[in-house]
């Protein structure tokens, strides 16, 4: 039996997602308010929905890849929202990185209508996300993964399962920013210490890369700064937003995050200087502005 | 021809090269103040030398592998220093972290003497010093380079080249500090987090080393917060020292330091608690404090 499956949301996540599971043989539907991911979904042999209730009607696995909280609520019980028109248990797996009492509330929504819900954020980028390689770090009942292991595997390398609960996926995503949105702030502050003490922005790539103080993020995004290309696969406003929900969040729990703060301060900043739509690692030209250094 | 060397200075690192050495067929001489890395330097074929005259004369290569600049200008200029014993064109190998301009001055006060010099930080850890397996990151005289390769090959996996001049090894490495004492900051960050969260820790060990926020030092210490065990690798103090190198450095250099600068506060604030002497990992412990967490 095939399982049916609708993506809302088409950004360079939904869309991987989307093909992920048309590439694997599901019938996959789509939304979205740009047509240009719509015609490539088309192309690959999906289908194009005009709204989240025509995407969601006989579905049984419906992916939300909106960007933040209010986008899932609009979604999902808005105008034309998809849980007017979904059948009772459908699956609705929630992958923006929200509030772990927002994927919570909406969860228990979700039950209150009938359905099923996994917290289910990503992690891995636009490429993975294309590959069917991300992440997914996972909570919800057992019946909803059960139900919905084909679309699973088709778009990810990795499922975390961390428990039958709403919450626990958000919150393990929220660790997961902190680390990467730091991670990107400490390479930017490197590279421009480097760039100002006069060292090869190229050669100091090729030797962090093999000692100690590599990170996933310097590997990935340490390249940008060398070249000087800061065409976005994440953009800077998605870490204004993610480290403000981490900030928010370790401060509501009582627990300190001063690298959090500094890293938030820097991409604000950027966004504010309009860098909010090039990738996050233009933060680096912030920095550079502020000590007076040249980058690439 | 087998080539002389000696070691000055024995913590973890130092000992680990001189047993490399030893290991590698090469006569190898080591000195330092505590007597038990002196005897296992002994059991291993090495001589222990009573002083850093007694160790460098007749040597062809001395490894210098003391805490900081002052310490070596007194192992090398001070009383029974190296200098006054070795013959000239001896080729000193510069080893601690250091403010790039005392590594220069120095390699300049050797050069003064008749020797040369490889401004020659290391990074790699305990384990991997005992290996033979760390990075150098060096610059200095060709010369000096193809005098020492035997001894080198044998503490190394890598040597990283980094031009004819002393102080490009130093300021490569103090990037390296800096994104190294950051992430480890990071990590201790995100452990108290996500154990305010209600995360099981091991847990996020797991997810996140399979992740985008993952970091060499996530990956490495991590484990320390989880098991709750901070037998030193490397302790505190280091950091305190190396950060306190790196926002000295980016001051100088008018380049803005905001996540090394939150990271080292980190770092005092653990030193001034007594846990200096436990392992870099144990700040963890003062943002556990000041968050009213309980960490393994």
């Amino acid at each position: 039996m095939t399982l049916t499956t609708a993506v809302i949301g088409l950004g360079s996540m939904g869309l991987g997602a989307a093909l992920s599971l048309a590439r694997a043989g599901l019938p996959v539907r789509g939304v979205d308010l740009n047509p240009a991911p719509l015609a490539e979904l088309a192309a690959a042999g999906g289908i194009v929905a005009a709204n989240p209730a025509e995407a969601a009607e006989g579905c049984e696995a419906v992916f939300v890849y909106v960007v933040n909280a209010a986008q899932t609520r609009a979604v999902l019980f808005g105008e034309n929202g998809a849980v007017s028109a979904a059948d009772p248990g459908t699956v609705f797996v929630l992958c923006p990185t929200m509030q772990p009492d927002d994927a919570i509330a909406i969860a228990d929504d979700l039950a209150q209508a009938g359905m099923l819900a996994i917290d289910a954020p990503v992690s891995g980028g636009a490429t993975k996300a294309r590959e069917g390689a991300i992440s997914i770090m996972a909570s919800g009942p057992s019946e909803a993964f059960d139900r919905t292991q084909p679309a699973l595997d088709a778009i990810a390398a990795r499922v975390f399962r961390l428990g039958d609960a709403p919450g626990a996926g958000s919150r393990m995503k929220l660790i997961n920013q902190l680390l990467a949105g730091v991670h990107i702030a400490a390479m930017a502050e490197a590279m421009v210490l480097a760039a100002k003490s006069g060292l090869d922005l190229a050669t100091v790539q090729k030797v962090i890369t093999q000692c100690a103080g590599n990170s996933w993020m310097f590997e990935n995004r340490g390249p940008q700064v060398v070249s000087g290309d800061y065409t976005p696969f994440s953009a800077v406003d998605i870490f204004v937003k993610d480290l403000g929900i981490v900030t928010d969040t370790a401060q509501g729990l009582g627990s300190p995050v001063p690298l959090a703060e500094a890293s938030l301060e820097l991409y604000r900043s950027a966004a504010a200087a309009g860098l909010g739509r090039e990738a996050d690692a233009a933060i680096a030209k912030i920095l550079a502005q502020r000590a007076g250094a040249k980058l690439p």
